[in-house]
């Protein structure tokens, strides 16, 4: 099947792409290696929310990667020209090392800057999700943990391995059996008033609405938790529920068997962030 | 610094690429999750060696990842064209999941073929070369181990850690500490006569050199083991060889204050792979 872009406006380091299709250098590492970071953000009413909290990550990541960041306020100027004509919509925004020659060490490349703008899908807002366990486990490694780098195949081989669409998301284990994340988003749960989130030190990515709920719920006087999290102690919690920018907090409400209720704290942090 | 290509040839999808700078969608799931499979290969006298390892590799990784992988006499084929000008090269070959829409998911999208064609390196021939440890580790994860997928961050960063044009390879231990491969080629020990290599039945990448230096001992009637294999191990060893498919095998000389000459066993296996 020939995949029909759903792309409503394009950036290559700064300029307008108008044809999205025929843009990228073969050479490119972010194709080649994975070399390089992104960052998905919410365009609404005109604005990318927490934009300043998407680009100090991705300036993290650069840095974990020894890739030079581009400078925040020329990407947010580039930002702003990609979207301006647009009131919604999903913004990505990858930069990697750059295009370069064969073999895996790079030789101060400059890194390439795309930009890329969609349509919100349909379905961004529910009530409560339904959730899967997923077989694919993430891998451990300290140095990468945490970053949005490009290395993502566990999260695609994750995300295909179920098609039913009344289940919107899946939870999953690293190798060792911790609970880290949904595909798609960071994960909470609440047990004896106590919001636990997992401390992702070996794995998983730092989501930035991930933060945003850790402040709101401090702001809250919700005591906050970061540590190893298991699978009991989710099937035995309260209240769950998943976090990205995207979509923001979902609810699950359904998991296996188990059934929760949108719980009070859950609707407490949808109020305040 | 801006990247000067030394590409000799490209085609993308089986047709030949002008301008490789400015050719690949920036969808490419190769680009925003690595999603997809390669493999480096030797043009040598016209004809690329060890063609059909390369492509038997190509395929399982392809259904390890749920790829549909193009038949492989199409491949031949295109490759046939790519390299109909040229005696020797490196050809590299990348099948990713095809050009697609956000989102971790796949949806039947048409895979991406694209062949490059580049230079033999100056320093493909070494009479044995010196190498070093990496710090970088990598992570275990038996679904993705073996294939020659496109998330490679942990060998680009390995590579990184050193400048020092003496140092030929570095070697890469996984998280728990068992060494599994030099960043750009897998990695052979030999202690009382015994050939070992590294299972990889948790990182690393079944290289198409290994496999012939396999055939080619069990054929000298050498034991091979293929098993964990620990640094103390190497450090005690009485012969050790890193093999890829653009350098062969190469001979470790030197390692930290340890030295080894090129060995009897070493010897025969270039003799006869």
């Amino acid at each position: 099947m020939r995949y029909r872009s759903s792309v409503l406006a394009a950036a290559l380091n700064g300029l307008t792409v108008n044809d999205a299709a025929h843009a990228l250098s073969l050479e490119e590492r972010g194709l080649n290696y994975g070399d390089g970071v992104f960052e998905t953000m919410r365009l609404q009413h005109g604005a990318i929310r927490f934009i300043g909290s998407h680009l100090t990550r991705l300036t993290l990541g650069c840095e974990r990667l020894s890739i030079a960041p581009p400078a925040e306020a020329l990407l947010c100027s580039e930002l702003a020209t990609l979207t301006r004509d647009h009131r919604d919509g999903i913004v990505k925004l990858i930069v990697t090392r750059g295009a370069g020659g064969r073999g895996y060490r790079s030789n101060n490349l400059l890194p390439t800057r795309i930009a890329l703008l969609y349509p919100v899908p349909s379905n961004a807002t529910h009530s409560g999700i339904t959730v899967r366990w997923c077989t694919t486990r993430l891998a451990r490694n300290a140095q990468l943990a945490g970053i949005k780098h490009l290395n993502r195949l566990e999260q695609v081989l994750a995300q295909n391995e179920w098609h039913d669409e009344s289940i919107a998301e899946g939870l999953m284990l690293d190798t060792e059996g911790e609970l880290i994340c949904a595909t798609a988003g960071n994960l909470f749960i609440v047990r004896d008033g106590i919001l636990v989130t997992p401390d992702l030190r070996f794995s998983g990515i730092r989501g930035v609405m991930r933060e945003q709920v850790i402040a709101s719920a401090q702001r809250e006087q919700i005591v906050v938790e970061e540590r190893a999290l298991w699978p009991d102690e989710l099937m035995s919690a309260d209240e769950v529920f998943t976090t990205n920018a995207v979509r923001g907090i979902r609810s699950i409400v359904a998991l296996d068997e188990r059934r929760w209720m949108i719980g009070p704290i859950t609707a407490q942090l949808l109020a305040r962030t």
